[in-house]
């Protein structure tokens, strides 16, 4: 008899749900649903206008996926329900939103339907920023001890902000609402009917670590009202990544066609829920996201203090084991900042002409030449340093211009310099005991882009493996949830089972490992003499600008 | 009864001869003659094929200005032979040929006119790079002591690598010839019958030091036959700015409608020649040439030894001063750098649709920022540092960027860069006790972007005063020959009475001196430590490089 799985994937526009072969990992079947709703960035359903970098969902949206994408698919699949043995679900996050005690989202309650706080708050909700700027001060100014975990200076992205802006705009929401939940832990809660939350989305989203959340006496220096928010508003139990969080309820078995029963597993953030999907359920294999930003994951079985991370989330990645998240708040970001800037109009009509991207052109360019061959070396610091300077307030540079310096020159520079960041990154998890022996990318330049994954392999003198799937998070989240059903013995046997990757994989090219150390060696100098005290002039320079 | 003087100003396309009045400066008539056989750059007149980057001209058009332009101007200015007191001649350099010891360019000869290397080499002429580079190492290796008054290396523009191209390529015609002269000391060579040697020209560009030209055992260890090329072949009189070189002769009077006996001037370099028409005629007021490159003359009553300058000519901008000079390799030219490449296609449409170039546009946009604003420090050694660090292996440096940076706040970042490198060259000239009370500028830049020279003048602290005539170099030359003429008690009075410099002038704005006192100990901290040996890596890259 086949076992089957199934993963939901919740994105930004839409989710998709796949059910899976727990023999081989294959998608038997999948469906997608286009939030109806989509994301709300002018108003609500009912015509209340919204204010500047708002991004609101309606959580109907989400439900739907359970209570008619899922029918469906079972149907159309012509599986028996009774061989799905697991579902689990990832997010974007931080998506949060304030329920009551019963897990019913304020925004369903007529009294709260013209409310934008009553509403699912989306990981790209940008208007708290005040809310941020003032997390940022006063944990600052108290040195709050989570606060350097999250790279001390956190974004309007996370759950904190997001709250803070409820409080102050719709005290009525706050006071009425039993929880704050993260949209993933939610769907959840209404599959099971037990309220758990996943330790990725809260280690990562909402500044929990070994010791809770933020203490009462930070939440009062922000908000006399927030005081208790941390016992009261977000107190539920908290489950590793690939445990078992319930059973499918009777009444949601009669909704989603999904057998009583049926184990749910934590939810996962979207990005992260990919490692088993890459077979990354072992320490020395590092997961490298490689998107706007860069997010670089490695479990190991004991919690050691490793300085300028990002932080460690017990069982963040999988149970048993310590996930050590480290950053780089710009990755493609750069590229694109090249792309948009450093492209003269000639560049514009060549690309145009050749029926190619700026990025493909610049790429294409910045192939034909050696490491080195620029004469540029170039800080990656644009928005910052996450890892391992934990530094906001760096910022980038280019040195070795002259008069003949062409964009792909720039361009290939800047690829060089965010390998060398991430072997910055790599190099400093070794030092303090933790082994990397091999990369498992995945996200769009992972994707998109083969010369550079390549530089990386060379820089990094790793082997670099790409995710075989496209679809990492469904993947990734059918594989916890077999896991947490019990299928296979370990999630490293469901894993090799079930993940998969690219059978053509990057190795290290020999020949030119050797001008990359030295241009590294370079890197290095400058990463240290600018980012380490030697010279303060990029503080000072803001200072200026300010 | 009122005094004239004529200027001839020799450029690269075409020679303008202007009459001008003693007493005021004013040009009374002016005539142009662009020269029939222009740049020869593919052929010679006969249809004899050039090399690659070959830049020839034919000095029987130099002639012609004399004897065909010079009697119409005359004639058709109404005025009396005899009111004109003096001829002053300024010419681009180094623009060299070979003549016999009459002074007949070779190439005046039937059995020299397939020759390309008879002709008269422009400035331009690149196609003797192989030779500079020969002389870059020979001097550096032999630790010759004038090579470290021109930076350390010298471009294939100077003297000596095209007479090391006719010695090697023509060897036939380096024998013949008796001497290489300058186009501007053959014209006045051609005019009095004398041959005399400008020490601006010799000692700016024929290597012409206070111990003469460089020694029998370099140019023996350049090519054996090179030996005696100083004591034979550039072997004349060296006169000063403003001195007399002799009177025009009798023939020559016949021919260009010139009395005899009119005062012949010492010829200039054409860039140097309107030092006097911005009234530049005592120490403490810097000569500023801002063009693609910057140039800075200062003068002095003694020879005091300033380290990091291109070294100093005696007499080289008048007689009883010496001449200090110092450079910028690169001025105009590392904004040409961004408005090339730093400017993506929107910005293109923008300046289209307002009808104004790449530069006027980043200058607007970059107009309305205040100081520091950008966040931006340029090292601007984007074609090395002449001044004060003589390091053509030094390289541009952008620092402070991040994903929002825009072109226009790297140009104003590349305004403010060359800004600070003319302060540490002028503070430079005054630490080793050379004052500098003003600056006088002229030059493209200077001419056309008054936001960039208020810029450098509320960084230096300095007043500028701009050129008050575009015809600088005749207005000049007419001056130094009035001079000659003993018109005036002297240059002073000469250039009181006929030069002007435009009535609005540019004064430091006191409001923003503070800020940029501020960026500019930023600029110099980096300055020293990548240029003074702090950190090496620009010379390091360089090797990497190549």
């Amino acid at each position: 008899m086949k076992n089957y799985t199934i993963g939901i994937d919740y994105g930004t526009l839409s989710a998709r749900a796949a059910i899976v072969d727990c023999e081989n990992g294959n998608e038997i079947a999948a469906k997608e649903l286009i939030y109806p709703n989509g994301v709300m960035e002018k108003s609500l359903p009912d015509g209340t206008p919204l204010g500047e970098d708002w991004a609101l969902q309606h959580p109907k949206d989400y439900l739907l996926v359970l209570t008619q994408t899922l029918p469906e698919l079972i149907k159309e699949s012509g599986i028996c329900p009774s061989l799905i043995k697991g579902v689990g679900v990832d997010f974007t996050s931080c998506t949060i939103m304030p329920v009551t005690s019963d897990g019913m989202p304020l925004c369903f309650k007529d009294e709260y339907k013209s409310q934008p706080n009553a509403y699912a708050k989306l990981w790209k909700h940008h208007a708290a920023q005040k809310e941020a700027d003032l997390i940022n001060e006063v944990a600052a100014a108290r040195g709050e001890k989570w606060f350097a975990s999250y790279g001390s200076r956190i974004s309007c992205e996370f759950a904190y902000p997001k709250i803070l802006q409820t409080l102050r705009e719709a005290p009525e929401v706050y006071e009425h609402a039993d929880y704050f939940i993260d949209a993933g832990d939610w769907i959840v809660w209404m599959l099971c009917g037990q309220q758990k939350r996943s330790a990725c989305i809260a280690g990562f989203k909402y500044f929990y670590t070994r010791d809770g959340y933020p203490s009462r006496e930070f939440n009062a220096a922000l908000d006399k009202r927030l005081e208790r928010l941390g016992e009261e508003k977000l107190n539920a139990p908290v489950i590793f990544a690939g445990q078992k969080a319930g059973e499918v309820t009777e009444e949601m078995a009669k909704l989603t066609g999904l057998e009583k029963g049926t184990a749910v597993c934590c939810a996962m953030i979207d990005a992260h829920a990919a490692a088993p999907a890459l077979k990354i359920t072992r320490p020395g294999r590092m997961f490298a996201i490689l998107g706007t930003s860069g997010v670089f994951i490695i479990m190991h079985e004991d919690a050691i203090p490793v300085p300028g991370i990002l932080g460690n989330v017990d069982g963040g990645t999988m149970a048993g084991y310590i996930a050590y998240e480290a950053g780089q708040s710009c990755y493609g970001d750069s590229f694109a900042w090249v792309a948009e800037n450093f492209f003269p109009r000639e560049y514009a009509e060549e690309a145009a002409q050749k029926g190619v991207s700026a990025h493909t052109l610049l790429t294409q360019k910045a192939s034909l030449m050696q490491p080195g061959e620029s004469g540029l070396i170039v800080l990656d610091w644009f928005n910052g340093n996450r890892s391992i300077l934990n530094d906001s307030e760096l910022s980038g540079m280019i040195l070795g211009i002259n008069l003949n310096t062409k964009p792909e020159e720039v361009y290939r520079a800047f690829m060089e310099a965010t390998s060398f960041s991430t072997k910055v990154i790599i190099d400093n998890f070794i030092k303090n005991g933790i082994s990397v022996d091999s990369v498992y990318a995945t996200g769009g330049i992972a994707a998109k882009n083969p010369v550079l994954v390549q530089m990386l392999s060379d820089v990094l003198q790793l082997p670099i493996y790409l995710s075989g799937t496209s679809q990492g998070g469904a993947v990734g989240s059918a594989i916890y949830a077999v896991q947490a059903a019990g299928v296979f013995e370990s999630l490293d046997d469901a894993a090799q089972a079930m993940g998969s990757i690219r059978e053509e994989h990057f190795e290290p090219n020999l020949e030119v490992c050797g001008k990359y150390q030295a241009l590294y060696k370079e890197y290095l100098a400058l990463h240290d003499y600018f980012g380490k005290g030697g010279s303060d002039i990029m503080h000072r320079l803001r200072k200026l600008k300010n």
